[in-house]
């Protein structure tokens, strides 16, 4: 059973961005902008809007507090602020969802942040700690063995671990960098591939030839471009020629 | 009975403002501004919690997109996207509430968007919807007799009618004008003297020397300078010699 | 003699706009975004080099400080603050081309500033005075017959009349509102003609059938959409076989 | 011979910082901010008519694009992001003064900016081409003895090295972090003396009671608070009665 998650709402005002429209016919969940990083009040409606008349699930997206560098850039924040704008953000999503009469589902840091929570335990719980004091049947999802997931579960939350069909791993789990020529996987029917067997088998191949050992519960695709909604469409079908199923719900709610 | 409302919370990052510590004393409503015109996720809390220590009551203070004004410019929105950024704005700050394990009490637009709502009842209607759709059992503040108050009633919301000690009123029950000179009353004696006849006679001379009729649920107040908090405790004091309790609750919590 | 316009460097961090290496292969002069309602100093930088790279003229393109309405909301400013934000934008931008050793050439206002330049003297004139008080040489585009136009002249500056191809005049000379069934003309052929008329009688027809008289100094084109894009390349090729030429510069620099 | 200078025009809309004209009657110098950080285009032209009045040079204070964190926070930039910002925020102030018809003399990088050059040369380097590419008259100010000032004469500036009356210094003549306890001097008498000193002797005593060598050219005072103000009344009256006579110009405009 597998979970394909992808980053939704990222219009601002006029400035367009993404292909919600297609992608949401391919995935089971939905993370939404909450106006820090992207997104605003208004695309936040019509981005719940319609991923509830898709019948996907919805998650808060929240990133730090720039527009201009689209949340991608490291911000040396405390771990209270960082608690205080990932409850507003969900918060300000779960109103828009409160509104639309549906449900939150999940929360998945966005961008740097999640870059940051993968790697910094202290960052990791206050993202953690904000989620549960907001409401601890949210899912949490983090990096796949990163230390968000080990936060998440400290904190009594339930958490998805998330993989990334397009990119290699290093030996200890971690994604190999992007400034790394090696970084990118390019050949979709490789990806695929590997992602077919991280659900299956809970490996992957790291960069070193080695095995490592992955959860899978969930894959990030993107679908800003022809060729990535291609690719969805092609894994969607992948998973099921192997008989892996869409997760339904995570069970909880 | 009376209900004392002061708007805090309007600091942005390393920009003071107000002096919420001191008024906190005096009132038993706080409107927190929602990062919108003023307030940031930082300072949202801190207020928050300043207010529940007080036992005040707290209520979202939604406003106009517009940091640079303050929020005292009027922008011309549709009547959906003021829906829009009340509910994103109401959840801001009821997601601070909930983590900070207190209520959220009520609801008072900011600036020009509190005096759009109070004339336009296509602007009301669209906030007291935002609330209602929020979380019915919000008390929406609207100025005395306003469309505001009208559209809150329409939607089965709890309304409190709201009057200025300091500002004169027109035959038709509007504020004068702050460009006209009479718009302000300067000596706190005839101040606190409308005000409790407000509060007890329900009336309140106009500017053509008429009375008028007047509901006073709850008064405005402000604590910004030294002049304004002795105003606030002598109308505290001029309030207990009258034997005009102060509001412990909206009633519907 | 004519001068084909178009507004360049829209762009704002991540969030990409329009197509400027495609659209300044056909112009002569780019209104360049000065950071308010689009922007940043890093696209400023980028589209002042190509822009010299095309030996195509540069000009300010202020706006509205709002980029989530991408400066196309009407904001009630003083005359005063209108004057501080054209010299503001005008200067950051004249700085990127000071820097990138290439001169400013004109200024346009943006979207709604533009609009209300048009209709309202009092903006009109805030805005050329802050032109000619930056630099008196420079040219101020406006809407041909405009009072955006007479301000120019007032303050003795050089005014370029600015027309529209796709869009359609009433008889008073204004633009069809967009509001309107019949404001746009849709068939290029027909645009390109009234276009040349334009130019070469200095008459247009407007919506009544009559016959209207308009300079034509500039013509605004885009570049955002393919569609766009041939059109602009046929307005060029039809310029060419009626013998206007490409004005080659405004003759006071 | 010395510069008094002080960071001005802080404040931002509705938002009100700093006591600028009482901290004018004692300086020669003031730093304004160019709406980065803080600032806006009415408070720059406020700030930069009042400074002119009093006789007092400008200068641009540009800081990192972070209102919220108002400049104080690292950003980590490229130096090509570092050199437009840069720039911008000149050429934006520097039509402020075009306007109001008066000369820009000189540029003081902000909070963690100014900090970050301090200490990081190709930080610096990017902010001294960016100076030097503008105009290369304007006087660039930096940290006394640091990475700014080095980069300075490497691009042609005249650089003018800051002391700091309320602060210690390391033996390296690094200031001592704001994170350590020795880092201020609260004794305003110590403060004026050492400042006496540094001007007249070139030296200051580092924390490990050993003299530096030191350069002050400019001494940064602060009006914010009675007691600041006090401080810069006092060592004012202090330079005077040791003839230190206060800077006329910088001799190079």
């Amino acid at each position: 059973m597998i979970d394909l998650n992808s980053d939704l709402g990222e219009s601002y005002g006029a400035f367009k961005v993404g292909n919600d429209h297609e992608v949401l016919k391919y995935i089971s969940s939905a993370n939404i902008a909450c106006g820090y990083h992207a997104g605003d009040h208004n695309v936040m409606f019509e981005t719940v809007r319609l991923a509830k008349k898709h019948g996907v699930r919805i998650g808060a997206h929240p990133g730090f507090p720039d527009l201009a560098g689209f949340g991608r850039r490291e911000m040396k924040l405390t771990p209270r602020e960082i608690y205080h704008l990932t409850v507003y953000q969900i918060g300000a999503l779960n109103s828009v969802c409160k509104a639309c009469d549906v449900s939150l589902s999940h929360v998945k840091p966005h961008g740097a942040l999640y870059n940051m929570a993968a790697k910094d335990h202290i960052i990791a719980a206050a993202i953690a700690e904000a989620v549960a004091d907001f409401d601890s049947s949210l899912v949490l999802y983090g990096l796949a063995s990163s230390k968000l997931v080990v936060a998440a579960r400290e904190k009594g939350l339930m958490a998805a671990e998330e993989v990334f069909a397009d990119r290699t791993y290093q030996p200890d789990g971690t994604l190999t960098s992007r400034q790394e020529k090696n970084a990118m996987i390019h050949d979709p029917l490789l990806a695929i591939k590997r992602v077919v067997r991280m659900v299956k088998e809970s490996k992957v191949e790291a960069v070193d030839g080695m095995d490592i050992a992955i959860k899978a519960d969930t894959i990030c695709v993107h679908g800003d471009e022809p060729q990535a909604l291609e690719f969805v469409a092609a894994l969607q079908t992948a998973l099921k020629n192997e008989n892996i199923p869409i997760r339904k719900s995570w069970g909880n709610k």
